[in-house]
């Protein structure tokens, strides 16, 4: 039998962990454990003062004449660059707009024009519920006759026939935290003349990504995940430079023209990536969104990937351990390499177990219909801390305090 | 020769104005004439604390919880249904989402689905180019040979065959102040059996309108102008109650689904007008505007509108008393009732002539090619602000000093 693992091993890992230093630049409460950051990341302790700061001197003082003074009018290139960095782009090539869903339309609608011979997306039956809408309804809306393939993760690789127009995938699964090996599907897709566009919002400040390297089309991302960038911050997309030119934005609006203050009646596209750009962007949103962003620059995403994966496992090898897999069944690959930085046990009353967790300070979140998921942000969680996370649930496993009616109330949001 | 105006009888007017006091409501800079607030909208005091309170106890605090306990889920409904009051609408006809330019692309995409079997969108030679440009966007999408028919104000009347799927029209003119009979032109509309569509970017908070009374159709409108909702503010839309159930959302995000957190594999557009939330939306800059909004509620449009009225009126008879028609050229429509709550004046050197007057303090701003435009918004505007204005730019027009080379620089956002 190997030996247990315990809290004193736990403490002795996070005396070593080389990114620890991050945990001091969030503020996060007290007696929380935070395990949901891939929902919701926590708040940069730089954000209030620099919202304050932009609200009150920028808006406040300096009005209108921001939008030169203060850059705004460069602020959903400057952040998108930054992003980029984050993802392996070139400068120019990613962008700060609207929300993720809304570039998913603009990047399908993109991908179909190119391939105006074919007819099928293709995406994964469990990928997150807005990418398929948002197929649906632009499909709804062409009435050409295209279709939206549903396979299984382990069934893309024959589906993808020469009548595929675009592949969208999201890179790691929200559900299941499974990675798709970006490289290897994105060569596929181009072997069978496919578009290729991927969905980052699970991945973008949380695994290692180059959109370069990996020759991807098209892609999008979440600026609230793992990005930091506060709640509902705005989304990032990605578009080769190769394929720049070619696209005529199918919602282009004035901050996407080439000339916006000229106020002419024609649209004419922006040079390159700023044609993606569509309305006024929401510069207190995308303010918060950028200390984010500076902040996930200031590590590196080898460190923050290899302590990741150390978490994951040992989390796991916790849940073995303290309350075993015939109790709550992963759900997540095993193999480190095939995760994400998440893990997702499926439980028959994983609702009110969550309930009762969140109540007792270690805040996970539950994804229909009987999962109990898990993110792990190593900017600012420690190791001791699942220690604690994983004590905590056996205790309520153990004990029953799940079944308390309270617990079994429905929220509106989960 | 009937008697000048005096500073003193606009110092008489601000003791008389029943309005007067929403002025100290406001923050805004020392030494500063504020005549854009059309273009942005003055910070409100509480704004600040307001936002600083979301951005630490919300999301710092509350974390993901705060979508349930703080209402961030209902958030686009409730500030919607705000914005609707003062627009005339009914609950549950009005949501905040997105930007004017996507919300203008579902509202067309709507009408057009509506009317299937016409073809031509009718709108103004002179609307705001987003608006056009969005139109555009969407017929070169859809590739059925719709057609965009603009025209100029006074001609619309004759256009509307029935051929026109849509009549999309600013009930304000961005550039000329002019405004639209709404009333008039919607039932116009409807008696050829076209969809109506207006733009209130110019019109909420600025002047009375009644979607309801009127029998509008769609209508968009803007939050960072009148409603000083900060740089940015997420956009609204209104859709009358008859058509709801008859859309089927082009931009079928998961926030539009019926229920977003079973995360079905299909769509499901929402009971009501929630179907036109996309995706999260950005709640920093919906709680700014929230506060903008909340401001507004407290005052009578009326009462706005009647001081508005004064002051156009008032400026304009100073600009020809001080400067004469004959310097600077009045685009607006001289008659009160056909305008919005802003003057526009021609003048060849507008460019350089608006740097040096915001280099003196009174900040409006400029429209291509030879437009000095001034916002008039009576919640934090007084009558003899309106004296310095003209009289510094009288000085400024008779003393050259706005024919500097540094006016004449060219700044990215005019």
């Amino acid at each position: 039998m190997s030996k247990s693992i315990t809290r004193a091993d736990l403490e002795a890992l996070d005396r070593a962990d080389p990114v620890r230093a991050f945990r001091n630049r969030f503020t996060l409460p007290e007696g929380v454990i935070y395990l949901d950051g891939n929902s919701l990341g926590a708040m940069p302790s730089a954000t209030p003062n620099r919202v304050t700061e932009v609200v009150e001197a920028e808006w406040g003082r300096d009005l209108i004449r921001s939008w030169n003074i203060h850059g705004w009018i460069d602020i959903q290139k400057r952040i998108g660059a930054k992003i980029g960095r984050l993802i392996g782009a070139e400068e120019g090539e990613t962008i700060v707009a609207d929300s993720t869903s809304v570039n998913l339309f603009k990047m399908l609608s993109a991908a179909l024009e190119l391939r105006p011979d074919r007819r099928v997306i293709i995406s994964e039956r469990s990928n997150f519920p807005t990418d398929l809408y948002i197929a649906e309804g632009l499909i709804r809306q062409l009435k050409l006759g295209h279709g939206l393939r549903l396979v299984e993760a382990d069934d893309i690789d024959g589906t993808i026939g020469d009548d595929v127009a675009v592949v969208m995938l999201t890179h790691v699964n929200y559900r299941t935290g499974r990675m798709h090996d970006m490289q290897r599907i994105t060569e596929l897709a181009h072997a069978r003349g496919a578009i290729m566009l991927w969905d980052l919002a699970h991945s973008a400040g949380a695994v290692p990504v180059n959109v370069t390297s990996a020759n991807v089309d098209f892609a999008v991302g979440c600026g609230y995940k793992y990005l930091n960038g506060g709640p509902g911050a705005p989304a990032f997309l990605y578009v080769a430079r190769r394929h720049q030119a070619g696209i005529t934005p199918v919602l282009s609006g004035w901050l996407g023209h080439a000339s916006p203050f000229t106020f002419e009646p024609s649209y004419r596209p922006g040079e390159g990536i700023e044609r993606l750009a569509v309305g006024a962007p929401p510069i207190l949103s995308l303010t918060a969104l950028e200390v984010g962003v500076d902040l996930m620059l200031e590590a590196s995403i080898d460190a923050l990937r290899t302590k990741s994966v150390a978490q994951t496992s040992v989390f796991d090898a916790l849940v073995e351990q303290e309350i075993g897999h015939d109790v709550l069944s992963l759900v997540t690959p095993s193999a480190p390499e095939m995760r994400g930085s998440q893990l997702c046990y499926s439980y028959g009353d994983a609702w009110p177990v969550m309930r009762a967790l969140i109540d007792r300070g270690v805040i996970g979140d539950f994804r229909a219909p009987d999962i109990l998921r898990f993110g792990f942000t190593p900017l600012y969680v420690g190791f001791a801390e699942l220690w604690d996370a994983v004590a905590i649930l056996k205790n309520i496993l153990a004990d029953g305090t799940w079944d308390r009616p309270e617990y079994h109330a429905r929220a509106k949001v989960t």
